[in-house]
C-alpha cells in the first residue's frame, strides 16, 4: 500500500460537498431510494477508512472511502461529458476490479443505467448485448477488449493500474475538471423512483432492467443478513448487489480479478477478511486448497447457487468458516431467500443440520413474498390478474417458486409479451420448482428443465446429487437426464473424485461406479438411482461456478 | 415463564398464513414499505423465539413471535370490527407493556394512525389531543384510565395481565373470531405510500403525521445503526421506531412499565440484555445504582436527548457499557444523527474522546441530508423554495440544524401554516442551533430559547453544562439564563451533587459555589462562566428524562 499513490484527480478537493441537487418539487418527507447515498454517507462518516483494496495484480491499488467516492464523481462527470444522458445505457465488461465497482455507482451518478456483461461471454453474444440494450458506450478491462474490438459504439480501456497513463485513468480525469464549480451540488438525483439503476443479462438473450429503489432496499438488506465480500463477479446480477451493500455497510471490499485460492486464503488468514460469497464449488476449492487451515476468527461464508453438501459444511465449519445460504436469480437483485437458522439445529448431527441448511430457506428481510405454487395448466392463459394458488406445506408436492416486490426485475426490456409471461398472476415466475415444508422454508428440487422424468416419475436432479455426494469418496457431481429405451429418462450422474481418494479408484471406475449406485440404492427411491456414473477430471462450469447442465446434456446426447 | 399461558385467543390457528391482500395494480416490483412486515417475517423466521417479554409486573407475560403477531392480527380485526376505518387515528396511552407494542402493529395492519399519548401529561392536555387528533378510539392502560374519564369517545382498558379476564383481552377476542375465515388475507396492505402510520405530539400542541415508508426505513436504520430495547418509552415519538426496529431485527424485547434500576440491573445481568435506550440521566442513573458491577458482556447504550458528559463515558464504560450517542426529534422518526465513533478516538485520553462523543455526529445511514444553515432573517419570508445556507465547517459559527428526507414528519396537523414556516426552504428546520465542526460532526449548542445572551455574547446552556460537568462532586447540573441588571443575562446553574460527595458539602453550598466558579473560570469565558449555584435535590424532568428547562426558568423568573 506504501508504494501506491492514487492519482492526483482521485484526491478530493478540501471542502467536498457530498449533497447532490434536489429533484424540484420533491416533498420534505420524501428522499430519493437510491444506493448512490450509501456511498456518500460512507466518504461523510469515514473519508479515511480503506473503501477498495485491488492488491493481487501487477499495479496493487488501494482507495479510502474519500479518494474512491471522488473518482466516482469523476466518473459520473466524465460520462456525462462524452454525451450520457439520463436514462442511457452504459455497458461495462471486467473482472472483479476498481472499473467496475466505480462503475456500480458513478453511472447512477449519471443517472445512467449500468449493464455488466459476463465476462465469459463469445463476442457474438457480446454484440447481441450491446445491440440489444442499446449501449452507448462501453468501459472494458484491457484482458477483455477483444470481446468488442468491432464494436460500433465507444471504448474507453482500462488497464487495471490507477496510475495516470492508463486510459481509463484519463477518462478519469476528464470528469476530474468539475470538481472544483460544479462537485456533487452540480449533479442531480434521479427524480424518477421507476427509473431503472441496471440492466442485466445472462447468457445475452433477453435484458433485465431492475429499478433503483430495489437496488437501494435490497443493498441494505444485504449489508443486514451478511456483510462483505471476496469473490463473488460484480458482472453477475450486478453482484447481488454487494457493490452497493458493502458501501451502506461502510466496509472494505479487496477486489480479486479471479478465484485463486491462494490468494484467497491470504486474505483470510491476513487481511481481515470477515465475508466472502461464492458457489458451493468455489467452497469446496477452498477447503481443499493446500493452504486451508483453522482460521482463528470466525469467517461468514455467502453460499449460493446450489445447497452445500453436509461433507462440505463440515469442512468449512472445521476451519471456522460459517456458511450462510442464500437463493436468487438474476432476474432479482441477487438472493431473495436465506436458510435462516434455527438456534435448535445447532445440536443435530451434521448430517441432519446439513439436510435443513440445504433448503433455500424464507424470503429476505426486506423481501415481499415468496410463494411456491401450482404451475400453470397447459390451456391457461398468462394473466396478471390470475389467482396463484399455493402447494401445501408438506415438504412434497412440488411448484413453481414466484415472488414480488422491490427486488424483482421490472420487465424484460424491449418484450413486452415475455414480460406478461413471467408476471402471471402478479408475481414473477422463476421457472424454479420447489417444495414447501411445514416449516415455511423452501427446497428447490430443481429448474423446470433439470427435472428427469424417470419412467413416469420426477426426479429431481438436486435431490439426487445431494444424496450421492454423501458418498465419502465424491468431491463434486452432477446429475442430468439422459434418454433410456425403457424409462424414457434416467439420471446419469458425472462426478469428480476426492484428490485423495481418485489414486485408491485409478482405472477402477467402474467399480467405483458399482460403489456409488449401491449408495444410492439405500438412500434414493429406485427411479432415482443413476443408471449411468462417470468419472470425469472436471465438470463444465459458469463464469460463477454454477454447473452447466446444458453442457452435460449436449454430451449425453452425443453418447 | 412456566406459570404463564397465552389466552386460547392469542395462539395462532394451525396453518396460519403471513400474507395481506395487495391492493389492486401494483406493479410487480413494488411493495408496501410498511413496518408491520417486519413482525410478519419475524413471525415466519422465528415462530417460537420469545418476542416480548414483560416480567416485573403483577402478571408477568411472556409471547413468542407466533403468539404475538396473532395478538397483532385480533387487534386489527377488533379495531375493524368496532367501526375503525383506513385514516382514522386511534389513541394510546400506555406505558412500555404489551398494549402498547401490539399498537405499534395492530393499528397499521388495520390501516390506521397510531396516536401514542405521553403519559405525563394533565387531563386537559389529553383532552386536547384527542379532539385535535380526531381520534376514534382511546386504548388506555388502567393505571392511566382517569386520564380519559370524561373523554367523548370510546375506551378500552388494559389491566395489564394478558389473562382472559382483562377488558383488553376480551377486545381482542371480538378480533380472534376472524383468524380462521379471513385471517391475513383478509387485511389489505395500505395502497397509499404517503399515508400516516402515526400521529405524534409532544406536550399537547401541535401533531406531527409521519409516513408509513418513514416508519419502515427509520426502522431498519434503527435495527442497523443499534439493535434492542429495554427503557426508552413508546409513547414517545413512536419509541424512535425501536417498537418496529426491534421486529426488523427479529429480537426480543423487555418492557419495563418504568424506570426501575433494580430491575434493569438484573435484566443486564441475567436476562442476555445486549442495549437499550435511555436519556444520559437515566444512564447516571444506571451507573450510581447499587446493583452496578462489572458486566461479562459487552451491551450497547443509545444515549439520547443531551449528550454523555466525560465522567457518565467513563463510569458507563467501567461497567462494560458502551454508548452511542444519537440526536433526534419527536418531529421526526427518533434519531436522525449518530456520533459515529472514529477508530483513532480509542487512544485518546477520556476527557478527549467525550469531547469528541458528546457531539451529534453525522446522519443516519437511511436519512437524507442533515445541515447547519444560517437561521432566517427577520424580513425573510418562509418560503418553501428559499434558498438555505451552510455555515462554514469550523465549529465556531452557530447556525440551525435542518434535515429532510424520509424520517421528517409530513406536516403539522391540520396547520397549513406552522408547516410552512418549519418547511423553510425544503428541509424541516429543528429550532436547535448547532456549529459544523470541519469532520462534518454538528455539535448542538442549544435550543434556540436555550442561547443564554451574557453582556452581548451568546452562550450556549450545553456547553457550559459539559464544562461544568468535570467537576468531580456534580452528579447531574442544568444551566439556564437569568436576567442581570448590568449584563441582561447571566448563567445560573443547578446542581445535584455526587451522593458520595453531598456530606462533604452539607451545609456548605456557598463554598461549593466557590469552587465551582473557579472550576469554571479555567474552562470557560467570562460571559459563559456561573454567575449563580444552587444545589438541588433534583431537577425537573420530563417522562423521557429530559430537564426541563421551562420549569428551571419559571423559577429563575421569581428569584
Amino acid at each position: 500500500m506504501r508504494s501506491f499513490r492514487p492519482t492526483a484527480e482521485s484526491v478530493p478537493p478540501a471542502n467536498v460537498n457530498y449533497r447532490l441537487r434536489l429533484p424540484g418539487g420533491l416533498p420534505v418527507d420524501k428522499q430519493p431510494l437510491n444506493p448512490l447515498a450509501f456511498l456518500l454517507k460512507a466518504a461523510q462518516v469515514y473519508p479515511n477508512k480503506l473503501a477498495l483494496a485491488h492488491p493481487d495484480v501487477d499495479h496493487p491499488v488501494f482507495y479510502s472511502y474519500a479518494v474512491w467516492t471522488q473518482r466516482v464523481q469523476n466518473l459520473a462527470y466524465a460520462l456525462i461529458q462524452f454525451g450520457i444522458c439520463p436514462g442511457d445505457r452504459v455497458a461495462v465488461i471486467a473482472p472483479n476490479s476498481p472499473l467496475i465497482a466505480d462503475a456500480h455507482h458513478g453511472v447512477l451518478a449519471a443517472r445512467a443505467v449500468i449493464c455488466p456483461i459476463n465476462t465469459r461471454l463469445t463476442t457474438p453474444e457480446v454484440a447481441y448485448i450491446l445491440e440489444h440494450s442499446g449501449s452507448k458506450l462501453i468501459l472494458v478491462d484491457h484482458e477483455l477488449a477483444h470481446l468488442v474490438q468491432d464494436a460500433r459504439i465507444p471504448v474507453i480501456v482500462a488497464n487495471d493500474s490507477g496510475r495516470a497513463d492508463d486510459p481509463y485513468e484519463q477518462f478519469l480525469s476528464n470528469g476530474r475538471r468539475y470538481s472544483g464549480d460544479r462537485g456533487w451540488p452540480g449533479l442531480e438525483w434521479e427524480a424518477d423512483e421507476n427509473a431503472p439503476a441496471a440492466l442485466c443479462y445472462t447468457s445475452g438473450t433477453t435484458g433485465r432492467p431492475k429499478g433503483l429503489p430495489g437496488a437501494y432496499l435490497t443493498g441494505i438488506a444485504n449489508a443486514h443478513e451478511t456483510q462483505y465480500v471476496l469473490i463473488l463477479p460484480m458482472f453477475h446480477a450486478c453482484g447481488w448487489t454487494f457493490p452497493w451493500a458493502i458501501t451502506f455497510a461502510c466496509a472494505t471490499q479487496i477486489t480479486l480479478r479471479k478465484v485463486s485460492y491462494p490468494h484467497i486464503w491470504h486474505h483470510l488468514l491476513y487481511s481481515g477478511t470477515t465475508h466472502y460469497c461464492g458457489a458451493p464449488t468455489v467452497q469446496i476449492g477452498l477447503v481443499n486448497a493446500p493452504d486451508a487451515r483453522l482460521l482463528s476468527r470466525p469467517v461468514v461464508a455467502i453460499v449460493a447457487g446450489s445447497a452445500p453438501t453436509a461433507h462440505l459444511l463440515g469442512e468449512l465449519e472445521k476451519k471456522n468458516i460459517h456458511p450462510v445460504h442464500v437463493y436468487g436469480l438474476t432476474y432479482t437483485y441477487g438472493p431473495f431467500t436465506r436458510c435462516y437458522e434455527q438456534v435448535e439445529w445447532a445440536s443435530l448431527p451434521l448430517d441432519q443440520r446439513a439436510r435443513y441448511m440445504a433448503r433455500q430457506g424464507l424470503s429476505y428481510a426486506i423481501s415481499d413474498d415468496v410463494r411456491v405454487v401450482y404451475p400453470p395448466k397447459e390451456d391457461e392463459q398468462d394473466d396478471v390478474n390470475m389467482e396463484l394458488v399455493d402447494v401445501p406445506k408438506d415438504g412434497k408436492t412440488v411448484g413453481e417458486v414466484v415472488l414480488r416486490g422491490t427486488m424483482v426485475m421490472k420487465e424484460y426490456f424491449r418484450d413486452p409479451d415475455a414480460t406478461r409471461k413471467a408476471f402471471r398472476g402478479g408475481y414473477f415466475s422463476t421457472g424454479d420448482l420447489a417444495v414447501m415444508h411445514s416449516d415455511g422454508y423452501i427446497a428447490i428440487q430443481d429448474r423446470s428443465k433439470d427435472i428427469i422424468i424417470s419412467g413416469g416419475e420426477n426426479a429431481s436432479s438436486l435431490a439426487i446429487e445431494q444424496e450421492l455426494a454423501s458418498h465419502p469418496d465424491v468431491l463434486e457431481i452432477a446429475v442430468v437426464a439422459r434418454p433410456h429405451p425403457r424409462w424414457g429418462e434416467r439420471p446419469m450422474a458425472f462426478v469428480i473424485l476426492h484428490p485423495q481418494r481418485a489414486s485408491f479408484w485409478d482405472g477402477r471406475h467402474a467399480t467405483f461406479a458399482e460403489s456409488l449406485k449401491l449408495h444410492a440404492r439405500g438412500r434414493l427411491p429406485g427411479f432415482a438411482c443413476p443408471e449411468w456414473v462417470e468419472v470425469v477430471a472436471e465438470l463444465p462450469k459458469t463464469s460463477t461456478g454454477k454447473i452447466q447442465k446444458a453442457v452435460l446434456r449436449k454430451i449425453v446426447a452425443k453418447l
